[in-house]
């Protein structure tokens, strides 16, 4: 057993901490692994992938996400089961949709909003210590599910959308999901899917970097600036400097500059759209 | 039994990483909960007001709290233990008085600035390493707390003064505390203390931001500028970028913008005078 | 036994919770110490020195450390045993080599580029993940360091070098080698090294700060801009906003500005040459 935080709380304040301290309290010798605490503010989308993207790696357990710009309003606060077997927590705002969609479903669902595990009184904007962090302890502990709230029917959780990046013959439209402290740019469409793309590993790509929404509807779409990058293996497949495009370690198709910041260089953000063509 | 850390170290350097090394070293079973190390540098008050929010969240056990800009001065560490059982471990300048007073007052303190469980040599800059982690180590593993250093009078412990809020008829004159991450600002006042004031949940609020210090002594008060805000329970009661005056995660009344950065907006900063008038 | 962990990943992303993670799920009762994810983005030489600083007060253990702007080339990924019976995990760049060096040397190494404990498939990018985290992880475990990977003759690891100070009749000219959150920047001299530059604990120093590499070769030296500061041994000895040169926590000379900030005053960075002389 194990319990996984990830929030958009940042390790300024005491938030974190005092989330911990709450768990601690309950569940005393279960480890707690932040998976990471520098989820943008308010980042509903950035959080969901990131969870999605780092939890084949996490033992089964309890995975708590909060990335909750509603907190306060009617939004609920959710626990479920997964198909796999995990519990996940946090609100119901999409968030752990996109990570429920790659454990095997959701097989069990309750609204914690009024959890009898929640601490009281349930401050107004500070869920994680109050609902969040308590209710995760106890399913930590050994608590049951349909314990820590009301039952609710899976299919009225809040479920989340996210581009769709398109493969035509000679071009891709993909869009940037993330951006990482390293510049590097994750990208919605992995290597398995561009056949008939004409893209091809080793050589030259065009990247065409448009703003985000840029060109959407149904008039023509708005010129970006273009750049010149390898469809390349790894970094070292490149010099310092150039711009490659790659498969991350999530294996989605990234773009990278060797040694430098592509993100800055390329003003690749979440969103933007991202043309990709062979030369 | 746990041990909790609050300090202004950060997390750029090795400075927090090296003092969970030595406590592992001497406890190495004993949980170790890291509030937070986002103190602003040199904010001892900050770190006081802090400490004694998270506290009431935190299990019983040796909190050490370390924001110290006399190091290598004769200020003096200390160790103490409070009336409802807590070890506090920290330098001697008011950082734990807050703390303290809200857990029952100090039963016994020692001086630890030449503890037995020191190690040796004692740098001149690094108390954290040298002192206040192996200290709190050794108690936190079961040693007397008469063991770690010489006994002091607690009288004798500095003690930190706070503003104070004046509640008139018509108007509040508090101070901004705190600002979190998302801009948020804590008052030293609340709920509770504004009978007579006219501010009623529900209505709308006058805040007048007066820059830290401005307007105090005999003379007439510099006037400030002027936001209007809803006096609401929850973010959700307001339109995003509208100003509200809620009760905080800590029963506090606090400033905020939803959805926006009422530090940034109304210029907030610790210190600041804010004057509530209901309107 | 326990596992440290050094990295340049910082707190933004997921990449240290994903290594925590791994190592979790094979070696769940091993406690982590996080020595720091603050090392600049590729810094392996500042990484090498806090690693080597930050050792000897860290239980022995497995300590990982992954700074490593060569990840996705043909550079080794190591394990290896020191004479004090520590284990060491990261890439083979010269990181570890200060620790080894303050460790008793190698007695022991292995490529782990292809080890048996890695996670299949290995990304291109994120080797801390798929190498050195499990890796790490099977060690703390009770598994074998012959049994990580290919043997590897010590000889061929590779070893930093870092610039020396030189001392001279009245003169020292050091080197700074890192700068902390503070600003107070450590140079590459000891106290027990003056010995015949006249400086004197309790008097007057002149710093002269010469830019990063000016002044080297043979020609006449670049002439920097100069400082006043006292050779003592607490900030307490001078006044706020003083400067001051003293002994710091890793027993290297560095120098401060009491209360203030002496990498951004005396524009002190990594690599800039600082001449200190008796006044």
């Amino acid at each position: 057993m194990i319990i996984s935080l990830l929030t958009d709380y940042g390790h300024e304040d005491e938030f974190v901490g005092v989330c911990h301290a709450v768990m601690r309290d309950i569940a005393p010798d279960v480890p707690i692994v932040d998976l990471t605490h520098g989820i943008t503010r308010y980042g509903v989308r950035q959080g969901a992938i990131v969870l999605r993207n780092a939890l084949p790696y996490v033992p089964t357990g309890v995975h708590v996400a909060i990335v909750d710009p509603q907190v306060g309003t009617e939004r609920r606060g959710v626990a479920l089961r997964t198909g796999d077997g995990r519990a996940l927590v946090g609100p119901d705002n999409g968030l752990l949709s996109l990570a429920w969609e790659t454990c095997g479903g959701v097989v069990e669902a309750v609204d914690i909003s009024r959890s009898p595990h929640r601490l009281e009184p349930v401050s107004a904007t500070f869920h994680g210590r109050d609902i969040f962090a308590p209710v995760a302890a106890r399913l930590a502990a050994g608590a049951e599910l349909a314990e820590a709230g009301q039952h609710l029917d899976p299919d009225e959780l809040q479920v989340l959308a996210l581009p769709h990046a398109e493969v035509r013959e000679g071009e891709v439209v993909a869009h940037v999901l993330l951006v990482d402290r390293f510049g590097n740019a994750s990208l919605d469409i992995g290597h398995a899917d561009l056949a008939g793309s004409g893209l091809t590993l080793g050589k030259p790509v065009e990247i065409e970097v448009r703003a985000k929404g840029g060109g959407s509807g149904g008039g023509p779409p708005d010129a970006g600036e273009r750049f010149i990058a390898t469809f390349a293996q790894t970094f070292a497949d490149v010099r310092p400097g150039d711009v490659i495009l790659y498969e991350d370690a999530y294996r989605m198709l990234a773009v990278a500059v060797n040694r430098g910041d592509a993100g800055a260089a390329l003003r690749l953000s979440p969103d933007a759209r991202v043309v990709l063509r062979p030369r």
